[in-house]
């Protein structure tokens, strides 16, 4: 594909990011993720150009397919899923490279015939023996996995190939079996063979979090204690568990949002400037802004549990978590969770970071509202500005992705009134180009061993660290509150914000 | 009329200003300025409520008008160029106090008829002796009108009823000259009784200058020499002299409009924050700034007079400033005037202000642009960010009245790439309230005794003595620069801020 495909974008053209020859193994490839996924992102990225020509997907799985069953499973997810336009000579040359290899994860036999089929598309593809593992396996599976690609060689890397695993949450359920799945892992994988995927950290608007606050002027001198009051971090689902209950139950909101995602983008909220634009330096300061994370000493008056409880949503009457099929109607798996986080460094001394998940709520949205202090001084009336909130920067992650700046104007009129008043930035108006999806950028960034976007070892325990001290005082003390589906959360959320004499944003 | 009228916006309603007993006498009420923006802003108060229910109306003029003639004319004014509805009752309320005094200026039975008809709507209509006096009339019959006006004691204020003069621009054409004027008016009127109508302080959007910097806690932080770059203050008109050679040759772009409204903009834009917001602290910080304006030494390199030349405009021919009909084919007055100004104080030290004002350009635009500086590390690859801009807020004045941030965010793709995005707050957007007429806020203020709006002597004659050395230069060296119509300046403007590596914004 020469450089001036149309489909690559505007910048794609001017700074292309092109993979060298690879291919990528997919585990687990039957499943969901890779179905609505990882499939799409791989043409869409063909599609795009920035795939090499031989670039080559094996699919692992126990179905009884041939690597034409296989080649049928990804053409009909690429139709129906992909983000670019179906192209046929693009769908030709991919399907070229599609392999199928049959078997159990415990199964010796499809690991040989896995590494042969690696050798196999060296030669006829050219991958040059450079592949990436995508483990989209059960997190019990998981162990197992690696192990065999060790006990087969299959991630060593030779005369300059390289070999990388590609892991999906859950990194572990706590801190301990975090470090656990961390010393499996590196046992096989040196750390900079390890990409975690938090595809949150994919998405436009996250990585624009830096854009924002690095390559401007404007925003980082009143980025710290001086003139912020407080941080919220939301995300918010509409729908409930769906079919996930077996994965769910006994997880819950904190673990499976906030310790990786909300942490992810609290890190990215409060990190000081990072020296350089890469992955270790933006590690290093991710590192050294989750590490200075400090829990409240009153954990009862510092987080919320919850559980949805029936109601109506989007027109429809909505069930609550207990009656849910699968789940044990004594469960205490928190479906929203709320936390009041502290950073003990010079810049945010003092200012609470508050972090809120949960399903069933208003409306699907995501976002990270810094909202500042009032003006330390008003030398108007104070009839003039008794409607005067406090100014906001919130960052759009998703949907309607963008940047609201809230500020406070003169109202039209013969006197001197001001009220809040809004300035939008949205992508989708200011941008011709799509967002690529967040899968098809953090594919290219592994198969480029670029690891910027990619949580290491250090942050994912740190994470748990913040985390476990809460979930230890959930299972000791009492049960989870309730929340009618469909609204913003319980009660005890909002009170937990009225005692500090704040409150929820509704998004 | 109650409380309750629907045409009075939210703000009225909860913060009613509403004149008292009063009536207002207009010289040279048969002129453009009386006809276009006085009657009509006087029905508009009127039909908004906030004008006492016997407010009267005097004109004075040299016509052989009777009082029903000048009603009709009202009538007719009000008809083709208010702002609020036409309403019957209002009309009928409003034209019970109206009168007409036929005369010269210099004719001593005039004013003296004027004063019993005065008197006669104290008695009648319960003005209580409260009146100001407009002075809609040329320059060279100021003097005598305010002489009159003491001759006859009708600026007397007794038994507490207060008495008012509102002069109209130009302030003289110099210092000299304006210190006579001032003389003059303070020989009879106390400081307090003094209104200088600049219409441009009545508009919402450089009130809104005030709210923005002072109600907010974002914006004070940067606005100062350690982030500001320089800033851009721009009056664009793309109309010629029109019907106006008599008045404007001689008087020329930087007199009408660099000394009094651009001035007054930067003042408002650099001044400290006032310690309270009423006219004695708003006109202190406004000297204030205005007496540490400093002219760069060298001006020939720093201003630029020019005129316009022939072009195109809007789809039509235009003739060249010299071709017009009534200008001396050999006139020097400037159409266009630039100038780079400095402020010596802490904050401002080394921040140039360009101020630049025209006829013929491009469109008719009025802003105040403050350019930040780049951010002092970009963290990011030089090609990331080649492309990145200098963060600027803009207020724009008018038209499309409201406030863009222009700032860097992430390109959509999938490297890095940061380039220049608008957010945008737009007054008609953002209220259901319509602004009212800079003329229905100011005479409002003036019957209300509320000077905040209004520039003061000290401003005038500082803003004279910025602009006298200017204008000295210009007579003395070489002749005007030529610029075609309707483009958006002459060369000689955009080479001065080439050698202060600038350029000027195309608003």
């Amino acid at each position: 594909m020469s450089s001036s495909n149309p489909l690559r974008d505007a910048q794609d053209r001017r700074l292309p990011r092109i993979a060298g020859p690879s291919g990528l193994v997919i585990f687990g490839v039957t499943g969901d993720l890779s179905r609505k996924k990882l499939m799409p992102a791989v043409y869409d990225l063909a599609n795009r150009g920035l795939l090499p020509p031989g670039f080559s997907l094996i699919g692992f799985a126990r179905r009884e397919w041939e690597d034409e069953d296989f080649a049928d499973e990804v053409y009909r997810a690429v139709k129906e899923h992909s983000r670019t336009p179906f192209r046929d000579e693009v769908w030709q040359q991919l399907s070229q490279g599609m392999r199928f290899v049959q078997g159990d994860f415990d199964d010796d036999e499809a690991f040989e015939t896995l590494k042969k089929t690696m050798q196999e598309l060296d030669a006829a593809q050219g991958t040059g023996s450079n592949f990436a593992f995508y483990l989209s396996v059960p997190p019990k599976f998981f162990p197992l996995v690696v192990q065999q690609l060790k006990k087969h060689n299959l991630a060593d890397q030779k005369d300059g190939s390289w070999r990388r695993a590609v892991i999906e949450k859950p990194f572990g359920h706590d801190l301990a079996s975090a470090k656990d799945l961390n010393e499996i892992v590196h046992e096989v994988f040196a750390p900079d063979q390890v990409f975690r995927i938090d595809h949150y950290l994919g998405k436009e608007t996250v990585q624009n979090i830096l854009a924002l606050r690095f390559a401007n002027t404007l925003f980082e001198p009143v980025w710290n204690r001086s003139y912020v009051d407080h941080v919220q971090i939301t995300m918010a689902e509409d729908i409930g568990i769906g079919g996930r209950a077996g994965y769910y139950d006994g997880i819950g909101a904190a673990r499976d949002v906030i310790q990786n995602h909300l942490l992810q983008l609290l890190a990215l909220t409060a990190m000081e400037e990072p020296a350089a634009f890469d992955a270790n330096a933006l590690a290093a300061e991710k590192t050294k802004v989750l590490g200075a994370v400090r829990l409240p000493k009153d954990l009862a008056k510092s987080t919320v549990r919850a559980q949805y409880a029936a109601g109506w949503q989007g027109g429809a009457k909505a069930v609550g978590y207990l009656e849910e099929e699968g789940i044990d109607p004594k469960s205490t798996t928190d479906t929203y969770a709320a936390v009041k986080l502290e950073i003990d460094n010079r810049r945010w001394a003092g200012v609470p970071f508050y972090l809120r998940t949960g399903k069933r709520l208003g409306r699907r949205v995501t976002e990270i509202a810094v909202v500042f202090q009032r003006a330390p001084h008003s030398p108007f009336d104070h009839t003039a500005t008794e409607e005067l909130g406090q100014n906001a920067l919130v960052i759009r992650v998703q949907p309607d992705e963008g940047v609201t700046l809230r500020f406070g104007s003169k109202v039209p009129g013969t006197s001197l009134e001001v009220r809040d008043v809004s300035m939008d930035f949205a992508y989708g108006e200011s941008f011709t180009e799509s967002s690529p999806e967040a899968y098809e950028r953090l594919i290219l960034d592994v198969l480029l061993g670029d690891a910027n976007l990619f949580p290491r070892t250090e942050e994912v325990e740190l994470s748990w660290k913040i985390l476990d001290p809460i979930e230890q005082f959930w299972a000791k003390h009492g049960k989870p509150a309730q929340y009618e589906s469909g609204t913003w959360g319980p009660v005890e959320a909002d009170d937990m914000l009225a005692r500090d004499g704040r409150s929820w944003r509704r998004p």
